[in-house]
């Protein structure tokens, strides 16, 4: 296991204003494309990692302290995000996800207790029995999911662009 | 076709800070680990960022316009960085990355000029006739996939970590 509370919260602080600094300003080319029917383009990302951190990560740890395997934790709409029309713009979203993040920082921080929080159990409604450390690697990983998604939406734009080149670049491979 | 010298630009000039604001300062762990035997970790991608700049698309534009098909392009040693035992830190390389990278962009812009030449062509020693437009294509999408197999290693490290949640993560299927 290579879990580190300290060091998966260097990730997870660096996400946010990472894609803040990518993404904002980005011509709409960029910030509109996709992957085809069904797939979400760049604000769509950014919007579900918003919604997962108002209803997924943050609240499913409490519920592991809390409750423990006592319950399975309630769901939630991976596509919630989806059904929103809110109408902010896509820098006051990039702006969002940043407070959030950092709000949800800050209650890992108070919350979880590396010797005695990371091996706390719960159970998860589709996979059974899970650990609050696996949980929080989780994170770690669809924050790293994610960004991979924004780039390779983003090289898909250029697919027919490179020409003969596309051989040598893995990211269009598909 | 998508491509747009300015969108392009603005991709190729926000890699190297974005990458600096996510990578410097983070621990060993995350910047040594790497995908097995024979894979790059994090500082050799990015070494491998800055000799691109160096021997690869800057000196290939300039050899398109130069030479147009007359001849090919001068062979370049992909693997190079991974013999340069250079003794700098892993801080300074990224500043370097963004450096070169900032003074490779100045000269993209003085020496293109979309209408006159994103249509010239050049020899590739494998692909044969390739588009300047192809090349700042695929400058960009090299981008992007280098950008993708950062967070992909990173990933990996927490492969076991993350438990039973392994099978909703995209980043860890392969």
């Amino acid at each position: 296991m290579n879990f580190h509370l300290k060091e998966a919260i260097e990730v997870l602080e660096r996400t946010p204003q990472t894609l803040e600094y990518f993404l904002s300003g980005l011509s709409d080319g960029w910030v509109q494309c996709n992957e085809g029917e069904g797939t979400w383009n760049v604000v769509e990302v950014i919007e579900h990692l918003i919604e997962g951190e108002k209803t997924n990560w943050v609240p499913r740890l409490e519920f592991i302290i809390q409750e423990g395997e006592s319950k399975p934790f309630p769901p939630f709409d991976r596509y919630a995000h989806l059904n929103e029309k809110a109408e902010k713009s896509f820098e006051q979203k990039l702006h969002e996800f940043k407070t959030i993040r950092a709000s949800n920082i800050a209650k890992l921080k108070e919350l979880v207790a590396p010797e005695a929080h990371l091996e706390l159990t719960g159970i998860h409604p589709a996979l059974g029995v899970v650990k609050l450390r696996e949980l929080l690697s989780t994170w770690v990983v669809h924050d790293l999911t994610h960004m991979a998604q924004i780039v390779r939406v983003m090289a898909e734009r250029y697919r027919a662009d490179v020409g003969p080149w596309k051989q040598y670049l893995g990211i269009l491979k598909k």
